[in-house]
């Protein structure tokens, strides 16, 4: 279960902000939707733990299961609703497109898996541009590799598109099948949860763009000569970038886990050490050009991945060797489980939540 | 690629009916779809054809993809979406949830595939019982022995429930896998276009309950003493079934074609005649105790099963052999495409449409 936004709290403009102080947590939903899933799998696997050994269900960035005598099978599904993720206004049909397809594909990329199949469900309003958003899909999908296989069509009263995702870990991408290690089994990829004391935490690249976009967007062009600047800011609002290649090659190295940046980035590292159950020493969060501060830390919509490493140096040999963007080491984890320290002093790791 | 509705044109009361005169047919929009996506898979697929051998992409009632080297895949999502296919004054949330998971789950069954795994996406307004709609879910899950492995939750003005499931083809359902023959290629299941000329037509049970249900519903209850028929109706369309153990047996059975009846049996049919390029001559629809004639031919969101077989008698033994509800003979295939015969008349095999 992935949790996308369109930036932190304070980014949100009143009529796109569905928070409120009364009603139900998501968290808090997802947890109560958790357990009711697990106790009626009962029907299906009457004996042993839930999820079976080697499986992955609800809390992670996607599900890995394994089915009978197969490779195991990563899936993920991600929304993108008109006037609480994207701003209609704001983004074309094409963008909205593009960005359901990435973000979903992008939970792939945290578990270091390779997205195959995917399935698009839309619920849109009349005279929506149908064809301009599948075209947006469509051309996510080629830039991933990925190939849009079925769907389902309705009329709604708000635009909603859902997409599905079906992927595979590579034995390639195994940890060891460089040295010709048992590369046979898949593992359960590159889990929230692996990272140990000592490991460096690493992003793959500056982060904030995606809300200094929308804040652009919001209050108009900047001045003349800053036309550059505007369109990549904007573009990383509109048309993110899942970091497949990096998650892929991160599980090859030996990471040991890795969230992708959705939240935004104190609230996903947040994630991935609770899951983890260490503290982490957090500096030099790298802001991209153009971006607050604010922005970088907590700006959501990024999917950028945050890694976890105990082995920074040979990670980065790798990232250049296969011509990545070099990462930003933006950490370590410490063995006090509930540590989080921003250039040294103590921080709160809270994000986007939706409320019901 | 599977459009559900609740009834035929007929049965939408005017401010649930997103049919408009202007705007894109539903079936015209997914052509264009699948001629983006299908165009974009060469990114994937550099050569040879799309979809590559094996393999089944949009068009049929689910997808089915063979990854190399491993048992095929069948893939399959549906909507439903607040005041367009559930009228939200007459279906409780757990109902949505219940529904939303089967009817996904019934594009699974008319490939005669097992369903696996499923994600759950969906977008709710503030005040949503999440809790009693995931229990919905979770209820329709373990009745079709699958697991809710993943989702995503979102804040949103219109209640959207997206489901999508992974299955698969069990190699024991394979056609002649009783007679030892070569049972380990799933192939691609139970798809719509395999009818030949000479197969009977049948149902897996009497139509037109959902339809009345809903009419039932909009209308009241009825008088003293129907009482058992009022819940009857009302709970098909609450709560549909989906036909996995009829799809499965009749794949193994050596049936050549199936649909599931979403859209109403005359236009389901005709989806399978139409992708078979037979004829066929129609007679004796079987409708459900109260209701109409025109419910049980026309009425959607049914999801009995209709299935083409060259061998209806051995069928039978075999549902009766399992303890499965018998089917009903509803026609038989024609040599002569195009032909749509009913009590020996001409008819029009049209249903529902989304418009855009």
């Amino acid at each position: 279960v992935h949790r996308p936004n369109s930036g932190d709290q304070g980014l949100h403009a009143a009529p796109l902000d569905p928070v409120t102080d009364r009603g139900v947590d998501e968290f808090e939903a997802i947890d109560g939707l958790r357990a009711r899933f697990e106790r009626a799998a009962r029907a299906r696997v009457p004996n042993g733990p839930i999820p079976p050994p080697g499986e992955l269900w609800i809390g992670d960035d996607a599900a890995v299961v394994a089915p009978t005598g197969q490779a195991p099978l990563v899936l993920a599904t991600d929304l993108v609703v008109g006037g609480v993720h994207v701003d209609l206004e704001l983004c074309s049909p094409s963008d909205i497109g593009y960005k359901a397809m990435m973000v979903t594909v992008s939970d792939l990329a945290a578990m270091g898996a390779r997205p195959d199949y995917a399935l698009l469900s839309m619920a849109a309003p009349a005279g929506t541009d149908l064809d301009a958003l599948g075209q947006g899909v469509a051309e996510a999908a080629a830039v991933c590799g990925c190939v849009v296989v079925g769907g389902d069509l309705s009329a709604g009263a708000v635009l909603v598109v859902s997409m599905a995702v079906a992927g595979s870990l590579d034995p390639a991408d195994h940890p060891g099948a460089d040295l010709g290690a048992d590369a046979g089994s898949g593992g359960t990829g590159l889990t929230r949860s692996g990272a140990r004391p000592g490991d460096a935490l690493v992003v793959t690249g500056p982060l904030g763009a995606s809300a200094a976009g929308l804040r652009l967007l919001r209050h108009g062009r900047p001045g003349q000569g800053d036309d550059g600047r505007f369109d990549a800011l904007s573009q990383a609002y509109r048309r993110p970038t899942a970091r497949v290649a990096e998650g892929r090659l991160a599980r090859r190295c030996g990471a040991t886990a890795a969230v992708d940046v959705s939240d935004g980035l104190l609230a996903d590292v947040g994630h991935l050490l609770d899951a983890s159950g260490v503290g982490a020493a957090l500096f030099d969060i790298p802001a991209a050009a153009g971006a607050t501060t604010e922005e970088a830390q907590g700006g959501g919509e990024e999917y950028e991945l945050v890694i976890a490493t105990p082995d920074p140096e040979g990670m980065a040999a790798a990232f250049r060797g296969e011509g990545l963007r070099p990462f930003h080491i933006i950490g370590r984890c410490t063995d006090r489980p509930g540590e989080r320290l921003l250039d040294g002093r103590p921080i709160e790791t809270t994000g986007w939540r939706h409320r019901f």
